[in-house]
């Protein structure tokens, strides 16, 4: 990814007044707090073996991948506890996933996960729009399109090694999570989940599956990593899911984040109508194409001066695209509802659009 | 490390009476629990901005990295904070200083850290014992030999790279912190530093300052590790900071220590005699040397029956040697006394003795 989008993020975060559409920041509203504190205050003041602030092995928590497990198990995928790895989060997964991949060829597709691309990238493999020895595979809701792109029969019926990503796959709106796809392809499956959009990304939790052939090979990579994943933040995450309805709350999240859905679509509607979208289906965005070319980080830097900040579409893509303002595509921008209120939606679109124009004076041929 | 040392000390700490002597863990008596856990309810309570469950920076929490920066300054190293990157555990900036030093050589001496010796061969380094274009130093104390081994004046009178593990540099006996590395040779150091050995490693929080010239493309790499440490464990770190006096925690771990070292010695004098060693002059462990061949791995076996686990020397040896059973080099073993309670070493020592004349007898070229 560019580092100037980084560095104008941060920027913009500094500032007074700005309105946040970028990043895939759940919304801190929903995070059960209460029961988050008191895992922590149990946890942390016990010593002994379970002792949460000591060592613990490269695998993680015991009781963390029995839940797991039992979850998979819930929905298809008969999953032995002893395969599942629990990393820094889904991050960690891909780019052990990437570095145990070796210099494979993994397709993306046209637009994905910007961070997946530098974890596949920093870690040797070939990141490709597709073709490939590997599909990296969002499934449920894509990001950043927020709809399901996956075509289950041609992963399923194909050769390849499948690299699925469920960050986002319990929050779509209609709550059909589909079928993973470890179930149906166990040999050549690379399964990967997380609770940073369901529950909270400050603990840092996510977990991998890879393949039983590879399982001590990633084992033993994710141990020259960090050793292991906090066993802080794993023994607390373990104490409240045994204190919380977790299905209840993914249900309250997915409706949560499909009215701040509707209420992002409206505002664009109505203040942004050159914005071209597909509606999402679940996840923490909106995929939007403005059908004008111009360089998108040059639209960011605009966008920020109105008081708004977006994800800009180069950043999803693979390739060169990837590296700086792409001028090539259409320019596009992942608008993201997940975190910010929807009373600022309506200011949101109009600044969008004020920076679109000062966008075009700047670059005639944008236009 | 070969993959069976691990399989063994998993299966012994599942034993009821196993007396534990592996590990560098530090001991569960000296983590300031009430108040970690009055700046965990504190932190994990806080919404807005600086929300400790939300994403963070990759760079890390800026208290925190003010913190840092502010005791390196205390020693002599004028630090930017803007510099810092708090890292997984030193063990996470073990792992990026090998990626970013790409396909070197680094020299390690003829034993060392066995998971540094990982994370620099995960990441493509090449470990040697000598020579090399950078040199892994662990200052202060060593881990394995609990001595200063680094020869200060070869460092900075050469030109290699520096790695500089500070883990246990605090904690020699006497006191006497060395003078940062990074001070005298700011442009090919390496900074690592942790709160694992010192306060708990259960937050996994360390980090790493790069050479200046490095900073951007290790920022880039941690992203792409695992987006950033734990914003949880960094905000209560940060919090705690504030509320202890961290100069006392560690004066207080350094006398600690010192007892339970000469405890262990005490014991080994006197009912191990076969056992050569260097008393150490501060950190986890004795480096113990017993004169005679033998796979220590087959040792670490005879000792689990007898009840008793430490760390097989192997594990610390560069090269093929870290693999495997080492046949090659006098057979030797890392005991660490830092987890184990005192009055369990003259026990340990007993049974230690008894593995190593069942391992005589097993292996009757080992005497």
């Amino acid at each position: 990814m560019d580092p100037r989008i980084l560095a104008l993020h941060k920027a913009a975060a500094a500032r007074d007044g700005m309105i946040g559409l970028a990043g895939g920041l759940p919304a801190g509203e929903l995070v059960p707090r209460d029961a988050l504190a008191a895992a922590l205050a149990e946890v942390s003041a016990a010593r002994g073996p379970e002792d949460a602030l000591q060592y613990g092995w490269p695998e993680g928590d015991a009781e963390l991948r029995a839940w797991i497990a039992g979850r998979l198990a819930a929905r298809g995928a008969s999953i032995d506890p002893e395969r599942v790895i629990v990393t820094a989060g889904a991050q960690q997964a891909l780019a052990l996933v990437g570095k145990a991949l070796g210099g494979a060829r993994i397709a993306v597709g046209d637009a994905t996960y910007p961070a997946a691309i530098c974890a596949f990238e920093a870690a040797g493999a070939v990141v490709v729009e597709r073709g490939g020895d590997a599909a990296y595979a969002i499934t449920g809701a894509s990001n950043p399109h927020g709809v399901e792109r996956v075509d289950r029969a041609a992963l399923l019926g194909g050769e390849s090694v499948i690299v699925a990503d469920e960050a986002y796959a319990e929050l779509r709106f209609d709550g059909r999570t589909p079928r993973p796809l470890c179930a149906d392809a166990p040999d050549r499956t690379w399964h990967i989940g997380t609770i940073s959009k369901t529950l909270c990304p400050g603990l840092r939790v996510g977990w991998l599956v890879p393949p039983p052939g590879a399982h001590q090979a990633v084992l033993e990579l994710k141990h020259a990593a960090d050793l292991q994943t906090a066993s802080l933040s794993q023994a607390a995450l373990a104490r409240l899911l045994g204190t919380i309805d977790y299905d209840d709350v993914v249900a309250r999240a997915r409706r949560f984040y499909a009215e701040r859905c509707a209420r992002l679509i409206e505002a664009l509607r109505r203040y942004l109508p050159e914005a071209a979208f597909v509606e999402p289906e679940g996840g923490f965005s909106i995929w939007v194409e403005t059908g004008e070319g111009g360089d998108d980080i040059a639209l960011l830097e605009a966008a920020i001066e109105e008081g708004v900040v977006f994800d800009p579409g180069s950043a999803f893509r693979p390739g060169a695209g990837a590296r700086g303002g792409d001028t090539e595509r259409p320019l596009a921008l992942r608008l993201s509802y997940s975190n910010a209120a929807p009373e600022l939606y309506v200011e949101g679109a109009r600044r969008l659009g004020r920076a679109l124009a000062v966008h075009r004076r700047r670059t005639p041929r944008a236009a």
